[in-house]
């Protein structure tokens, strides 16, 4: 279960996120101003811009999942400035998250998980899933998409949630 | 592991959003302009305001324990035009959330869930909660958080977070 909500939930919202920078830079291109104006906007002045959030959204999912399964994330340095690096970055930490299977989770839930800000103190993998990795991708993702939606890209919640995993059949 | 990731961790963030709106509400008095303002501001005017943001915090919580769990969620009018009024709402659903317990949830990841507007179709409660409830609920509360901080409010992610369980141990 914790392989289905930090794995591959967060690779949806990792390619969910790629088409929401998708949308804006469309936006730009329609309204012929460059995406790096959205890429650098945020919304409020002490609060990381576009770029930031999404680098942000990539290192919470890939450390997540390193975490989890006590190996080490591959390192990327913050040096996006454009979409196309950005979705670069998100590709690699795809391309990492796909390297998982439920089986190198199965030991996920106990694990001893800690930070080296945390001073030696440390949270249980699933306490660490359930109140850190987990609400912190959403923040920034949604961050994301909000900076893009308070700039006038037309972005809805289906956007962010991306398609359903419907069953079809009448209860 | 679903009651924890649901009504646990629903329950941390409605608290977490409550503090927050005491926050912005606090900024509201010292700035000398009415909360309503804030109650009533948005990122994009095509977006619910802050009000609507909590109160479909409030629902999400409410409306995902009782789909896992078989159960019917008690009805709350949206009629709140003020703090007190939302703090109220929060209120009565962390309350709900405190009638469940982990054993209610046993079947919960195999439930069958759905929606009006889902024309018949379902998600197993394991998808139900990772791809729609948990997403959601963050969406929302961060939101609420984001249209505070576009606003001038002092806020940072340990006001979204809120504590986390840490153990102190040396690794």
């Amino acid at each position: 279960m914790l392989y289905q909500m930090t794995v591959t939930q967060f690779t949806k919202m990792l390619k969910n996120l790629n088409q929401i920078l998708d949308k804006g830079n469309a936006y730009a291109d329609q309204k012929k101003f460059p995406f790096e104006a959205l890429l650098n906007s945020r919304l409020a002045p002490d609060q990381f811009n576009l770029i930031r959030q999404v680098q942000i959204a990539c290192d919470t999912a890939k450390g997540c999942a390193a975490s989890l399964t006590g190996g080490e994330a591959p390192t990327h340095e913050d040096n996006e400035k454009t979409l196309d690096e950005l979705k670069v970055r998100i590709k690699k930490v795809i391309t990492y998250l796909e390297t998982f299977s439920t089986n190198d989770f199965r030991d996920a839930a106990d694990r001893k998980i800690t930070r080296p800000r945390w001073e030696g103190k440390y949270l249980t993998g699933i306490d660490f899933a359930t109140t850190h990795a987990i609400p912190n991708m959403y923040f920034h993702i949604t961050t994301a998409y909000s900076i893009l939606r308070n700039n006038g890209v037309d972005l809805g919640k289906k956007d962010y949630l991306g398609e359903l995993p419907f069953i079809k059949n009448v209860l």
